[in-house]
């Protein structure tokens, strides 16, 4: 997913200087209530070599009172590090109630080297990864606020800084033959840090990617996130003491909204002018409508089952999509299962439960409208849930579909993405036809005004979900014709993937 | 430490009768609740092949309203589950709100068995203990109260039990045999078993072991069992109704203190008369004193770190025996580490954090003098810290250890075990020394009055934490000599052990 991060980001010198001198001011009024507190706070920098890190760090200290905060650089392990357990280091530095430790580096910086040199094996991997998790869950059930950023940069704005380093005599020694060795690699490096960032992704330490192409909206997307973590962190403490003995889950927090500025990164980069040809529609649907009735049957062969859920905007064109990828489809080897709202039955149990129930039997297809991922939407969007609720759903998602995965399943998930005009064009002509008008109500409507908190859950569903087992597809559907014909070649390349595996 | 939990322990008719009906009612009522409450309950029943799991289940229902639950028999997966991923069928059967299932056999049958027949790899068997914690988590995260129960009986029991159903006509047919293959196996099964108890432990859904000899004493420590567990969850779920948006943490009890009837498992067993003479005393402490010198070079030269704690009653003789452990080792090899109350700092930080950095160099030995233990033991008994946090204490404890032990440590962990009469000569012996006065408090007399709590605490410890890669080493301690060569062998058994590695 982090090739797809819109890395275009700005803010004007104007919009900047009128934003840091209030978000410094709400910081420092936040370090001094989280100080008088109690409350531990713990933030490391990752991110791609020559992403700004020093320069970024130094951004968010200058908002800081120096006397509540230390800054570590952590490096290789010297001598008393080494003769000790991997996190020795890092329990030594773990910060004091009251105080801020910032990190510029981390526990998760071996891991990424020693993966791309293939010096670690998978197992390795795994062993630190859940040494990580139950470090950070250690510290935050014991109150630390823990907050990890990525600095994502690509590999042509890396190369341009690494050139620009090495012009610059003042700077050239920064710029070592690792840095480069490690560019040349960026691509694997590129997976290694998908493949953490997922697996790392906790509840109670979870990563912010920091599109850090441009210095001053990095900044100030690191500090409001600060911002709005350590206010989270401080209602639930202040609420603690209030009621002694109780913890306060979920409430309403005064926040200053500031994330809202830094809105979705990933739907904002697709580009909906995609289109297709009348006769290369005509064509290609005829070939792959053909194809998917052929593996259709293979799959039931070879036992192998198929899990297809469609998630999209209103009246992005779900059911369309659906109709013409089964149209030529044996029924009896799939099944379309709309989801809507829980009935009683499925109500009383766990949310998931409806879902496991309707696991396709191996060799089958099963086709959901709308699907699990109701939890991290609508139920985020609309307030049907609590935050920690949809919050530990991704968690929750993620070791569904990987079971699923590992039992052979095919798991292929859509996003039909259309912009909020094209939405409005679909719903007038819907409203003009009689035929079509049962298709819209007063909800739909009302969703709409919601557009920008759908777009940042669509956003974040992506980040926490899109995982190797279990990729999203994210398909430009301002165009019907190129959505049908992009949603049924994927289904048909995931399942000739799977075979030739 | 199964083989250490002592089995004879019986319930006289009489008591049976006499406390049943209480407990019967006192479920039902709890029954009643937690369907008003809405909350769902999971029972479930692992154990060795014929500790009587359909008997104690019978037992159960039996008073339990039988509207209000379903028992589910859980055997080989037929066609249809064959079909889906492993947990499709747990899912299936979970409980609807205000329900209560109970199985007999889970998801964790089928990986004993193929982990004995060696069927599973070690990666397989990682994956199955992986998903049944994420399976337990998330019912729990949704409000489900799970209670596990493993029925324990001995090798000699379930032999004498097979042979008696195989005579009778009426259950012959019961015997199958695979029962036999498994009785013939039962050492190999005891480790499995061991190591799965340890690593499903969770805190949402702990293991309770029972000791399945005397069908009276194992059916009443069962009801007791959901009894208290229930009074815990449905006082949950009412303060969450009062203060809506609330989670009330660690409220007070209004329980009916039932499970202290089912006292300590383990320490009841310990066989406190051992002895040992005073020329063998003499001769063995000459010859491992010497030995643990010549050990400290060699581990210093192969960088192996040496991790020591000590624990066990006031007055049980932990100084004596370290004393006697470093006689003769040389100074530069190893620290004693004295653990009292917090300092300012340490308090500042997470409890685990002057372990951390108390971790020895490799190469040199760490000997705790009371430890990080005491988190489940003084800090439980004394009230000095949440419930909810020396609940998690087992897992972080277990996180922390498995890491040193990863890195190359040994690990080598006392309870130094006397009796309360022991205990008490021994106070008044000190207080009668003039030199010896200062080592006996107040509060000292004031612990005594707990013992059975620490009696309670120290037994969980023992389950929770015996760990493959950290067990317990149980000291009989009345005779000081015969504790003081114990400890000093163990040391030199556990080194010499780690260099064969």
């Amino acid at each position: 997913m982090l090739e797809k991060v819109d890395l275009k980001k700005k803010i004007s010198k104007a919009e900047y200087k009128e934003m840091i001198d209030r978000l410094s001011e709400r910081l420092g009024e936040l370090q001094r209530q989280a100080r008088d507190l109690g409350i531990p706070v713990l933030i490391l920098f990752e991110g791609w070599d020559a992403a700004g890190k020093g320069t970024l760090i130094n951004e968010l200290i200058l908002t800081l009172d120096p006397r509540g905060f230390n800054v570590y650089s952590i490096g290789e392990p010297n001598e008393e590090a080494v003769m000790r357990p991997y996190f020795w280091r890092f329990w030594n530095k773990t910060p004091r109630c009251g105080r801020m430790v910032i990190l510029d580096r981390s526990w998760y910086t071996k891991i990424l080297n020693d993966r791309v040199d293939k010096s670690a094996s998978p197992q390795e991997i795994q062993k630190v990864f859940h040494n990580s998790l139950s470090f950070e869950r250690q510290l935050s059930d014991d109150g630390t606020l823990i907050i990890k950023f990525f600095l994502h940069i690509s590999e042509k704005e890396q190369r341009k800084r690494l050139e620009k380093l090495e012009q610059d005599p003042a700077t050239a020694w920064r710029v070592t033959e690792a840095d480069w060795e490690h560019h040349r690699q960026y691509n694997k490096y590129l997976l290694a840090i998908e493949d953490m960032l997922q697996q790392t992704d906790a509840e109670c330490a979870a990563w912010t990617i920091i599109e850090a192409h441009d210095r001053r909206y990095a900044a100030l997307k690191i500090i409001a996130t600060v911002i709005e973590a350590m206010e989270k962190r401080i209602a639930v403490a202040q609420a603690e003491l209030e009621a002694k003995n109780t913890i306060s889950v979920d409430k309403p927090l005064a926040g200053s909204g500031l994330s809202k500025i830094f809105t979705s990164s990933i739907l904002a980069g697709v580009d909906l002018t995609k289109n297709i040809k009348d006769a290369e529609y005509e064509s290609s649907m005829k070939l792959y409508q053909s194809r998917v009735r052929e593996l259709e049957h293979i799959i039931y062969n070879k036992r192998i089952p198929v899990i297809i859920a469609f998630e999209g905007w209103d009246a992005a064109g779900k059911g369309g999509a659906i109709r013409r990828l089964t149209q030529h489809m044996d029924p009896r080897g799939y099944t379309v299962i709309p989801i809507s709202a829980p009935t009683e039955e499925e109500k009383a149990h766990h949310y998931l439960w409806r879902f496991w129930r309707n696991v396709p039997k191996a060799g089958h297809i099963a086709i959901f409208d709308r699907s699990w991922y109701g939890r991290v939407l609508v139920e985020r969007v609309e307030g049907f849930c609590r935050e920690s609720h949809w919050r530990q759903a991704y968690k929750e998602i993620n070791e569904m579909e990987e079971q699923w995965a590992n039992f052979g399943a095919v798991l292929i998930k859509f996003w039909l993405h259309i912009d909020k005009e094209e939405q409005k064009r679909r719903f007038e002509e819907r409203m003009a036809n009689p035929g079509k008008q049962w298709k819209i109500t007063g909800e739909d409507w009302r969703n709409r005004e919601k557009w920008e908190l759908y777009e940042k859950a669509v956003d974040e569903m992506f980040f926490r979900t899109s995982t190797t087992y279990a990729p999203w597809t994210l398909v430009e559907a301002n165009s019907k014709e190129y959505a049908r014909k992009k949603v049924i070649q994927t289904v048909v390349e995931a399942i000739e993937r799977k075979l030739d595996d």
